[in-house]
């Protein structure tokens, strides 16, 4: 069985065509600048040398999925003979509200719920429908099944998702804790028992998915009960653009100090804070990594600051479980920062964390990277939200 | 040596007279509604009977002090002859920005550094101005010393203190974490270290100061290296009427969703919120365990998210610390909230923390609550800032 795994942003578009037969990824691409002058799509398939580029204009998602497909089925870079051969489309969503504790086939009644949680995701879900309606169009037989960001943490319990705000914004708005990369945390989560040769349903587990966009998860018996992301990605830890959490009367603060309308702080708080706004060099942790061995201090305290506020939640998390047997780091920096992983679990030995330095100089390799003595296991697991996506989409379109 | 202690408030004014040789409270009391139509001092000495209650105009904070020096030095019910047995008199300040890290005496340079950082304070440090200019109006030869909520705090780490901002924000307009209740935390954790007989350079406390506004201080080696509040005493944990941390961008949304301004959004967070707004029946916990107790599910799963937050925060600051000695009690809740205190302690035994219930059968009193097999300690200690407050007026008017 062969599933397309498609992921819309507004203007960009990620796929990845599965084998589910043996989980080979056949091929895969990203389209850019879609809607705009300069649309790009880059294909590779793997053995291929180099990548495949289409520059043609591509005025909306219907195009681009057109030219995704195309590539799919050239008889050269493609990976399949003709599009008959996808057997299903699984889409990335990325807010399912409370409507979706699953994943779903996507029916006209699941579009119109998806719809209903715009207000909720105003960037995201559109993009993503916009993905699943062109996909209906060009292949209307094929069955297509929606994979919520927000799905694996609707397990957490009130005292984990209610803020500390009037209880009728939550009623009237659905003002509460969403939490997002629930995928990705289900996906390293149930692959660390693996690795541990134990069930889920055994383990409490702290899953820190440490990308662009960073949240942590408590997973206690394989269910999330708490993560750090809330109505919104903005919430919790230090990231690439976006603040995390701050003093929440810092907002009406920099309003009027500053003079910025609602859509400037939201702007200023997504887009120009992080490790980017505190060190104003770069939200990429390598630049920030190098910038501080040269000596620059912001830099080393905005890696430090990075490092606490991770170390802050897992304590955190750890409490809230009474315990925790294994620590999982995945994402860019999670899979790739060797010495991040290090100032993370770094004097934590009070709760029996202790990290082999020898077994952590890796990356991007399913691996445990804690010493043998750790009483609290380490593990980097490379994500793969793909095979997720595509796992469910193969169970929901039998 | 008899010191004065003054706790000025934009309408009221709290005050003791405290006999800095046996450090006896002489007597004290409360002025509200000044500057209000019905305003009223209520004063009570050791011993007597009742309360001493007058209702009389008092026009403004000269107006209010007046009243109250009059009451302590009334042949009947005040407990000197007369008012040049003040030796000195300490005011409590909020927030000293990045000015103070200890206590000072009110110069008219200091009074200008206090201005300064009105704009961080812009509800409470003219209202204690207020109260400096007026007393030192009335007692112009008296020896005036501030004390500050925040000062306690400036020996926190960059790491600790910056946001994940934009750096420009913390060096124009000071946006950083400040921390506040400082003279509480710094009195609770030298008590704690006195109670177990060991010197504070040599312990890990973390502090609970549960009040109707609660911080949390992480003290290590004696000195505050994190605390749950920030710019403003907003931020942290869930309290009577504040929401504590939130997702930033809730607040553009439910400004936008609202019709809300800058002035409402802050009500709202500030007056609206916290267990208040969570339960829609009061801000005293004792209204809420009640209602908990008479089977009202949203008051029980408020107080567990209560209990959860201070619970995560324990954890997240002996992650920070690599472990904790002591865990301190204090104020309204922290002193009173039996039932709240095992909450917080249930279930920590990961981490050596174990509650005696028996031992923890108690209000008000310095006690040692944990479990004699406890490795982390557990104590209740009533605060006493107006103590701390008068120690230092005595060390810096010598």
């Amino acid at each position: 069985m062969k599933v397309l795994v498609l992921n819309c942003g507004s203007s960009s578009l990620k796929y990845q065509l599965i084998d589910m037969d043996n989980e080979a990824v056949l091929c895969k691409g990203l389209v850019e600048r879609i809607g705009i002058d300069g649309s790009i799509l880059k294909h590779e398939k793997d053995g291929m040398d180099g990548k495949h580029i289409v520059e043609e204009a591509m005025k909306d998602h219907k195009d681009a999925i057109k030219h995704v497909l195309d590539a799919v089925a050239d008889p050269k870079v493609g990976a399949v003979k003709e599009m008959s051969e996808i057997d299903a489309v699984g889409h990335r969503i990325v807010h399912g509200g409370e409507k979706f504790a699953s994943s779903a086939v996507l029916t006209d009644e699941v579009i119109k719920a998806i719809e209903y949680c715009t207000e909720l995701a105003p960037l995201h879900n559109p993009a993503n429908l916009m993905g699943v309606e062109a996909c209906k169009a060009i292949l209307p037989d094929v069955p297509m099944v929606g994979v919520f960001d927000t799905a694996f943490h609707q397990t957490m319990p009130e005292k984990s998702f209610l803020y500390g705000l009037p209880y009728e914004l939550y009623t009237k708005h659905g003002v509460r804790r969403y939490g997002f990369h629930g995928t990705s945390h289900m996906y390293v989560s149930q692959k660390a028992a693996e690795m541990l040769d134990k069930k889920p349903e055994d383990l409490k587990i702290i899953t820190c998915h440490l990308g662009n966009g960073a949240s942590l998860t408590a997973v206690d018996g394989g269910k999330s009960v708490d993560t750090t992301m809330g109505l919104t990605p903005l919430e919790g830890l230090i990231m690439g653009t976006r603040c995390g959490d701050i003093d929440p009367a810092i907002i009406p603060f920099i309003m009027k100090k500053e003079n910025l309308d609602i859509a400037g702080v939201d702007k200023l708080m997504n887009k120009e804070s992080g490790v980017l706004g505190m060190t104003g060099i770069s939200s990429d942790f390598r630049d920030i990594e190098d910038a501080a061995t040269e000596g620059n201090e912001l830099a080393q305290t905005t890696l430090e600051a990075y490092a606490q506020k991770v170390k802050k939640y897992i304590g955190a998390y750890a409490a809230e479980m009474n315990g925790v047997d294994a620590i999982v780091f995945t994402a860019g920096l999670g899979e790739n920062g060797i010495s991040m992983r290090e100032m993370i679990c770094k004097n934590m030995d009070f709760m029996g964390v202790k990290l082999d330095a020898e077994k952590n100089n890796v990356r991007g390799k399913d691996r445990i990277i804690s010493a043998d003595d750790s009483k609290v296991k380490i593990l980097l697991i490379p994500t793969n939200e793909e095979l997720m996506i595509a796992k469910d989409t193969v169970k929901l379109s039998k």
